[in-house]
């Protein structure tokens, strides 16, 4: 879906990944990462597709709160699984959304 | 691919979108505007994925460099073909990528 967010500004988060040939449990956790962002305070919605990369957006309401999902533990366990075992490159931008619009 | 883009600040425009049943030509006019984008002033990159929702990023220098993408004249045409045809709903923001990083 997409994400259903407040007026500007707030901030959002892109990842986009390319994923190595290993599952070993990636689904599972890609969406027990998915709910536990979702209870996160500050945390606004996220957007996820993968085709040849992977792109998942999330949404935040400040750097803050981003800062606290970055850090929380069961996150960091996952982050350290992604650079093992599950892909092979990512990169993750901080982004100010200043302006949006839709149809 | 995951795009190459310079340190930050630079600029990025989430589009993400949910396509209508009707093709009439949808993939090659997405990758004719992908060509064109590459060629306008300012391109730093583009990343697609689409799965349930289409998430397309690109990347400019500038807002400037934003601004003359929409308002390109084969764009504005393919704009208005995606309203009237290729999606149901979609929503752009237009963002300040202040930090990255990458593995």
């Amino acid at each position: 879906m997409i994400a259903r967010t407040p007026q500007p500004p707030y901030y959002a988060v892109i990842f986009t990944s390319l994923r190595s040939d290993i599952d070993n449990g990636y689904a599972s956790m890609a969406v027990h990462m998915e709910e536990l962002a979702s209870q996160q305070p500050g945390f606004l919605g996220v957007e996820s597709a993968r085709e040849e990369v992977g792109i998942t957006v999330s949404y935040w309401e400040s750097l803050d709160a981003i800062k606290n999902w970055k850090a929380n533990m069961q996150h960091s366990v996952a982050q350290q699984r992604g650079r093992d075992e599950w892909y092979t490159s990512y990169k993750t931008r901080i982004c100010k959304v200043e302006h949006d619009y839709e149809f």
